[in-house]
């Protein structure tokens, strides 16, 4: 017998997923962690109920996280990832050659370590010795580790409900900002404006309010079930249409979605967001 | 006491609506004929089980079908609409003031009389003098019509299931061709590359072996439940990357998605369907 799995949105639509078995199932001092097995989208990490990451479509959530950024910083020596917990937006940071070190903070190990056992797949990089996979509090780190510079900086909180809702606070933002090297780039998750357009139009205004250039772009996330996943490129400095060349077609080579092409097309805007960003 | 509406997708993905009520169900010779009111999409056009089209995410799926055809073909005086029953197309063509004759051919006059009771904001331009609905079988209107000429042809068909598999066929399309004038452009849906790629591949096959331009291109419709839709466009000259700059300026200032940028953005493809293509 198999089972659907939904995940409910706003209370009014829903996503289902049959599902074959269920691999894990844990509970943390943060949240639940699951891995269930799907048909349609292979294994999948379900936390509080949320689906997190798929081994169908997790490709198109970490290249648009990690390479819009990584292609445009002019350093990318050292890079911070905060979140990210099934591995994958650290895998693609170390894919880039240039990075000497990835520090990965995550707050709950529980989800490391049954990312680790349950979907191989997605976090192929854990054993990388340019990684420093730390478990600690976000906010915390930021708040202590000011002196501590990073050339990016890539968010990757989960919604801005339950332990990563602080990852969406302006302070916390404030916090990253200052861990940036002048010229450094953050890019961070920034939910979905045709579901959660008043999220993705605050968290925009907070992001403008800190850096001078902040540009969000636009992807399909098919797990997130709206069709329309956002993104935010950050910096004080530099503009996210000027990739550098060799860095990008050394990565795009070797992706399974982000080419040249797809960098410069991420980054037009339909009009109903430019009209609620008053762009 | 409020319902769940469910469209499975390949026996193990579905996309559940919240439905508040049911304002109309009808059976004609060809299908079951459903519109229905959802607490996230508004009311949805039901057609087979199958979720056609919504008040809340419609635009996205016609101003894509619809715009980059109609803003790079030479001449638009005589357009084609094939199926398209619920209004949305044929309003963006008639938004063109260079049209002059719209002709749509429609199978299922029960979707018609469904749409222009319940959906009236999405066919808003029933009215319009040049518009000249028959409903007649596009097959056969297709085989019977080779010297009436188009300029752009929309092919607005459902799924390759149903009383609309004959659209995906081969031998329509080239039916189709016969009617466009020498530099004409057709334009089409094509499934959803992410959860009908095999579908998306063989009808860019048979497109390719008709037309020496086949431009397939990207874009959500959270209504169809995968993230990303494609159309495609066609044409025997010309390209699809190059406008008339002061018709996609009219067109793009009243537009909800499509603008500019837009337009240019669409045609970029990710890697991975790059590859299924051998692009």
């Amino acid at each position: 017998m198999s089972l659907w799995y939904d995940e409910t949105f706003e209370g009014h639509t829903r996503l289902g997923l049959r599902v074959e078995s269920t691999l894990f199932s844990g509970k943390s001092a943060y949240q639940t962690v699951e891995v269930v097995d799907t048909v349609g989208f292979g294994r999948v990490l379900v936390i509080d109920g949320i689906f997190m990451t798929s081994e169908y479509d997790e490709f198109l959530y970490h290249e648009m996280l990690v390479h819009p950024a990584m292609t445009t910083a002019p350093s990318i020596e050292r890079v911070l990832v905060i979140g990210g917990g099934d591995g994958g937006t650290v895998r693609e940071v170390l894919r880039h050659p240039e990075v000497k070190q990835c520090v990965m903070i995550e707050i709950d190990e529980l989800v490391v370590e049954a990312s680790k056992a349950y979907l191989p797949g997605i976090g192929t990089a854990w054993e990388d010795p340019r990684l420093d996979l730390r478990f600690i509090d976000g906010i915390e780190y930021v708040k202590a580790s000011a002196d501590e510079k990073y050339d990016v900086i890539l968010l990757d909180g989960t919604d801005p409900v339950g332990p990563g809702a602080v990852l969406f606070d302006e302070s916390f933002y404030r916090g990253c900002k200052r861990m940036l090297v002048e010229d450094g780039v953050m890019a961070l998750q920034s939910e979905s404006p045709l579901l959660m357009m008043d999220v993705f139009v605050e968290t925009q205004h907070k992001l403008r309010s800190l850096f001078s250039e902040v540009h969000p772009y636009l992807g399909p996330v098919p797990l997130y079930g709206t069709g329309t996943w956002s993104w935010t490129w950050c910096s004080a400095t530099g503009e996210p249409l000027r990739p550098i060349r060799e860095r990008q077609e050394t990565i795009a080579l070797a992706s399974k979605a982000y080419n040249e092409d797809v960098h410069q097309a991420i980054f037009a805007l339909p009009n109903y967001v430019r009209r609620a960003l008053k762009l």
